[in-house]
């Protein structure tokens, strides 16, 4: 009898041990990791990026403190947003990136925390940087930051480098667990501010759509279009694209590409029509600079259509 | 009477391990703590960089390993101290920098580990790059690096990388706390080789500076005037600020700009005054560069007045 | 007795603890270290290589994540290999390297994982960028990764981004010891693809090599020559060395460099021939440009004689 009620509360405890995990798991699935990842349009030549660690190390030596790119072009928002999207989904769920294009810096806008659908944490000046990452990855909820709480000690006498005393600061505090998603400071509605810009479409046969960014170390040029609204079209891989490229009402490209899965399926200096890593359409030629030798760039006034 | 003495034994227990720990925390208040911050002009395009950090992992896999900037211009030692200074404040105290702008690599100048008042720790050739950690930090002890004892082992062929071979190695060792501060090397006299510069002064109604670095990111121009000898003037935010700037004897430019806490405080396009984030005062345009639409520039030949 | 045995069973005990530990050391002298390398030719100026990182943290959040470069100019495998090998020779054994310079991405180019005799992996195209690694760190043992079970889950879709989906995937698996060497897939014969390169050799009185690649940021002119070699000319330092430097056929410099350790020996201006951080004969000038003085520059056709 003895053996067996032990063995009976083993069970028992194991059993709930099991849920008791399970339900912890249910509940920090948003939760924070640790991982810290830091975008800006410093650049890497002086020390301000550098100082933002220092005090997110500050709060706590064991974050994993990673960058994703400074190099940002200086109060590119628009660009901000993109590399944000391009790159949050790759990150596991409670990553926390801050994020700092500030024009604004001093000023009225907001100082937000979103946290994602997918549950990654964004800490940033709400000015637009959040406009695709709300889009693509949902809004689960939006934060102002408190910054009488979460603002570095001593730091009131300093208005302009709120990345290092404010962002840097709140995003460690929340990514090492110092405070909880709560504790960043009072919620506020289910929206962000959010820059406009034209949504791809098809109609008539011709795909049109803009050309957010351009895929710069390579000279690629990359569009909004994704692969379904791309294969109203009917093209199959091997088969030519008309493409036409305008900058405003000005046509600056009128051409025709192969589509292809990947550029070593034609020979060196062809223009190729290929979906990129974001799976997103873009143009090419294999090695070589699509962008450079069509004068083809990137921006809300440059957009681009596709028939067949 | 067993278990009150027992009681007694642990109360006492406690209080003495409280006082050992208070003793060692007095002690280690300047301690090491893993953190190893790396300074350089070398640029992030080779294998430089990454091969000290490897030998630092070599030491220890516990670092956590940092980059201040290694886009130093080459041979820059001024920059160099300025980057450490601007930086090293927010780093959390016992963190170990190594600064590597080594122009007479292989030559008499002596390798040096400073200990600032402050509590951290930077491992440079002793060339000019501490002159104003030294100044604003304040020496605590400074040490010489015993070459014997603190080079990674079989880099005696190797005259022309001391940043690998010496300070990212000796560096490692003093952070991972593989060796202590002693046993970096021989206790030097409390002082460093200092690269003369004139200082800020105020004088019937104006304030002289100079102009040590550039905002390059933004083209801000930073000076090295501080708040209180700026307030000497009696100017008030919102008030105008005259300013002239000089290359040697030329005057480059003659201006009024106006005070404000931050640049939104001015419609786009408009001059500025403002104390940055290391509260020293500085010019800027809103939303574009005064260095470039001014042709101002910075180095030990430019000054600014200013007046009411 | 029971004493007795009880301290003999705790001795038996520490020896077998102590065998089995050496067994096991004996066994791991090349096992992964957690350290994870990452070079590429992306730049740092958009989201590649933070997506990357992002997919090595979701895989094991142990991983220590460093670069090596980024900045390999676009399509440069040679550069790459060069860069490998100046590097990892500094990094702790089990260090594992991620290498992404993949013009022929998507295409029937292998991707493998080279175990090299010095025990540290690497993660690549195999398109010639183990060339110098293969070579001087020797060839331990090579697989070829199979990308059913080595890649991102989800990732089919994509067929531009190996770096992210297969090798930044495969190498964080196999650096976190989630999967053994073995797993990363069949193992292939002992050879890579390798970039044919002309030897440096001795030979009447003088010796011959190549120009691999320049310092860029100092402007430095790295030979390919060894110290062995170098000194069957029997100059000596402080003595001259005659240069002769070619581009293809057509000569692009001659003459008389000072041979010296380091550049604090001769005057601001000089031309020297020191061995480098890699114990390669290299051209310099102190505190300027070789390069850019005399044209002189790096790449397959580059060539350079040394005599007495």
């Amino acid at each position: 009898m003895a053996s067996f009620s032990f063995v009976n509360y083993i069970k028992k405890f194991i059993l709930s041990a099991i849920t008791i995990l399970l339900t912890l798991l249910s509940f920090t699935s948003n939760a924070q990791n640790n991982i810290l990842v830091f975008q800006s349009d410093f650049g890497l030549k002086d020390g301000a990026v550098s100082a933002m660690k220092g005090v997110a190390m500050g709060v706590s030596p064991d974050l994993k403190i990673f960058d994703l790119t400074h190099e940002i072009p200086a109060y590119n928002i628009w660009e901000a947003s993109y590399r944000l999207v391009q790159t949050a989904p790759y990150w596991p769920v409670g990553t926390v990136f801050v994020s700092v294009c500030d024009p604004g810096v001093g000023t009225k806008r907001k100082s937000v925390v979103l946290l994602t659908k997918t549950g990654h944490y964004f800490v940033t000046p709400d000015n637009g940087t959040l406009t695709l990452v709300a889009e693509q990855m949902g809004i689960q909820e939006v934060r102002e930051i408190d910054e009488v709480k979460n603002r570095r000690k001593n730091s009131n006498e300093s208005y302009t480098f709120h990345g290092r005393d404010v962002y840097a600061f709140t995003a460690a505090r929340l990514a090492s667990k110092t405070i909880t998603y709560d504790q960043v400071g009072p919620k506020l509605p289910n929206q962000i501010v959010s820059i406009p810009y034209t949504k791809p479409s098809f109609e008539k046969g011709k795909v049109k759509g803009t050309i957010p960014i351009l895929d710069i170390q390579y000279g690629n040029v990359w569009t909004d279009i994704d692969k379904k609204l791309f294969n109203q079209l009917g093209i199959k891989i091997g088969e030519n694209i008309k493409v036409e490229v305008f900058d405003g009402e000005k046509k600056v490209y009128t051409g025709t590409v192969k589509y292809v899965n990947t550029f070593g399926e034609v020979p060196e200096g062809s223009d190729v029509g290929y979906f990129n890593s974001l799976l997103n359409f873009s143009l090419g030629i294999n090695m070589a600079s699509f962008s450079e030798k069509y004068h083809v760039f990137s921006g809300s006034t440059w957009s681009i259509v596709l028939s067949k």
